[in-house]
């Protein structure tokens, strides 16, 4: 099993089949191939394909002023590039990306920095056909000094390779729901508020100036075309098969490409810089359900709501937003779309639920 | 208002509705948001993107010889940097981009170096509907030392909130055609013409090569994906809502995507290295007017016309060449078309003055 | 005669109309046009186009474990840009471009080299027709320290001006079938086996687990989209105009722009990290044939046969594979797709031979 620290099974042939659900075993460590140093490269198509603006992540003059060394890669680049390196090992025989937990930014990532993955699996449990499995597992991203800078829980839905094989285990793990805010600045340092200028950064809006329950349509609206997705995910190395290959998936259930659920995820964290401008970091995510999938020639928009406010222990710089945000496909969100009856509006694509840091 | 040094508006949303016409105010300075680190990732997604092949830009070893400290970026990549931040705050609410003048490059931008930009309205005038007004600009580009890069006005039309709110100001300022040769050095330094390898930089023509009234067929013709002038706003920061968005532009006046004007001029000046290799400089745009939309699947042909021939005052290391270059779509300029009668041909998009230094 | 160091042929126009078969002489040397200093931006842009997932060329840690200075830049990225910057010299007029032979990676190219390029002319056959010939140069890319990082042949068909010119020589160069396993490891330094970590590679077979006459299948397949082909031809500065005007391609052979050959070349070397991960790099190209076009839309799927294993004298770290990898376009290659009776199955669109070094 290529990319095992345990593993010492060699298939008949060169190339890796992925793992099946009876070839986890709880407690297993997975050391996942091909590190990767990042540069300003990515982080510059990275911009071409997002759009992002907020200052600390595209100014390293901006980002010196206020505490950091230069400006610090997306948060959500660091995760896409973590979650690619678990494709492979994890969910190559994934019939479903069923959710995330306990998501935590734990240290700033800089170009130069060699990010590698490991993950353990926490949890299994058969489904009752017998034919998949859900296995469960925490990965961690580290840096080049093995210091952690992301860490979380995913479960996905794994095809047995064989339905009449034994269950490897039967254990659900707990969950948080939500991250305790105590955590939320670990990726963040001391930030000095009196440098923080509200015009570069483009919004004069502080955390005091947001209200729990408050409703944020961030207006504008993307169109995503073929070309950039297949970009923005090779970019972070996932190889899963539904993204890039249209001779097999024009056969399939959707006869499209499916498109990488996180590529709607940094849409919606790009266009929510309308209205969120001062909202730098996103420190956590506390969970998410990709509601329905998108496909080449949508238009995303998206629109939030402020869930919670935390301060954070010790720190006057910046407090906590917990926000749920929501992206939608060909649907302007002006009036905030959620739910039709007990379903999703069916233009729903994501919901997310995450903390991001403001400045105070 | 976001990005205003003045305004202490702040509208009931967070997000940003942008700036109409009455909340503008003669001498107002706006500090655009979003200052920009640009790197080396920026100019190797440009070249992808454009596809230059100026040895200057190309080659730090080039560059080095001739008496740069290494590769500037692309001028024109500078301009796109600057005139992106510049869009939430003036033209969010525009109903036309109507012209530029006096665009001159002040400084070379290298990477590494974060641009930031500040505007100053210069002239406002209602047009008689009381529906629209004209605001003009002066921009300036700064980077990280607060030296001027780049400084031009612009005007646009601009949506009143309320029709019926006053003009708030009626002047219209006095604008240069053309830029004084004795201003074109400032962003080039001293050339070692000695250690300029003509067959490295892809031409044998120098200065004194090129005649006024000479025309140039720049030959190759290059088409234009969605995802390519998408990807290369972005690049800008630029969130002009007419380049992204096909929901609502497919409802819209032309069903389609309007492409940013300045990706026609940068298609431009790439193809015009087939005949103007030499021309390693833009030093400044006198004006230009984009006679004709964009859409994706167009094919980009140019040429060039030599208008004047210019000295610059104690340099015997480049002289200035001023050019007009017009861009046709889906149209060869083997024929240098420019006019059908008193109009445009049909196939014209771009009509551009601009001053370019080349090595004697 | 642009880029030539022994032209002094001025034509009527400043446009480079490209050479014909006549311009051409046994002997002749062309240094051609715009070095070019590669960077990590160039790195991201290649990876975010074919995603690469080789451990050394993605990890500055993973490199210099095992004796690299850092992260080399991928071998055919190298290739594609020494190869673009003689397209305006030689192939400008090809109607053809015939072969390949004797590729050779001579030193590795590291994010800030510059790299140049040079060609002799080594042999002219003119056609039977008197309206082409066959144009065979030997290229050379340099670095910085002008130390040549990479030599290869290939042959063209050029358009002759005049069919009634005299031919400008005579003379078919004898080409190597296939390099000697001597020259394999000039780029590739002394490798730390005991450092190279099999886990973060992506795989566990060695050298010594491949066997001659082995076939692997790469399964993975990736559909081409025009903003990609078109992207990555313009990184490497290649102008071939067949690649990026459909205004002009529309009404040809194909209707359609033709994508670089080398395109599937990268990208089936992408695709065969599934089944040589070990294979980190790219010593040598012994020949290659492009059987087909590909077009955008296309999904290429690829496969390798083991050829012949080599050791290289003197060293114990790394051992030469030499690999017939075979891409086809919309057809999966479990059952290793090549001929159909005579002919090539009508689904190959490349049959490539070359030399890749793997751990031992």
């Amino acid at each position: 099993m290529p990319g095992s620290a345990v593993g010492v099974y060699l298939p008949m042939s060169k190339n890796s089949p992925g793992n099946y659900f009876e070839d986890f075993r709880i407690g297993q460590v997975i050391r996942h191939a091909t590190p990767r140093t990042v540069s300003t490269g990515d982080v510059a198509l990275y911009t071409g394909l997002f759009g992002g603006r907020f200052a600390v992540q595209s100014s390293d003059v901006f980002a010196k002023a206020i505490g950091y060394p230069r400006s610090p890669l997306d948060d959500l680049l660091v995760f896409h590039i973590v979650f690619g390196k678990t494709v492979p090992d994890v969910s190559l025989n994934a019939v479903a990306n069923l959710g995330y937990a306990g998501c935590c930014f734990r240290s700033p990532v800089y170009p130069g920095d060699t990010l590698s993955a490991q993950s353990e699996v926490i949890g299994l449990k058969e489904n009752s056909s017998r034919k998949t499995g859900i296995v469960y597992v925490r990965t961690t991203g580290y840096n080049q000094d093995l210091k952690p800078v992301l860490e979380y829980v995913r479960w996905v839905m794994v095809r047995k390779r064989d339905a009449a094989a034994p269950a490897p285990g039967d254990h659900v793990p707990r969950l948080p729901t939500v991250l305790d805010p105590k955590v939320l600045g670990e990726a963040c340092p001391p930030i000095n508020v009196a440098a923080y200028d509200l015009a570069l950064a483009g919004s004069l809006y502080r955390f005091a100036d947001y209200e729990v329950g408050e409703e944020i349509d961030h207006v504008d609206g993307v169109t995503v075309e073929e070309a950039e997705h297949m970009t923005a995910t090779r970019l972070y190395q996932n190889t899963a098969r539904i993204h890039f290959n249209q001779f097999v998936e024009g056969k399939g259930r959707f006869g499209r490409r499916l498109i990488y659920g996180g590529h709607v995820i940094s849409l919606a964290r790009a266009l929510s810089f309308n209205g969120l401008a001062n909202a730098f970091h996103v420190a956590a995510i506390n969970g998410g359900r990709h509601v329905a999938p998108l496909f080449a020639g949508g238009t995303i928009f998206a629109w939030s709501e402020v869930l919670a406010k935390a301060e954070l222990p010790g720190r006057d710089d910046v407090g906590g937003l917990r926000l749920r945000t929501i992206a939608t496909k060909d649907r302007p969100c002006a009036d905030f779309p959620l739910k039709s009856g007990d379903d999703y509006d069916p233009a729903v694509l994501l919901d997310l639920d995450y903390w991001v840091l403001v400045i105070r």
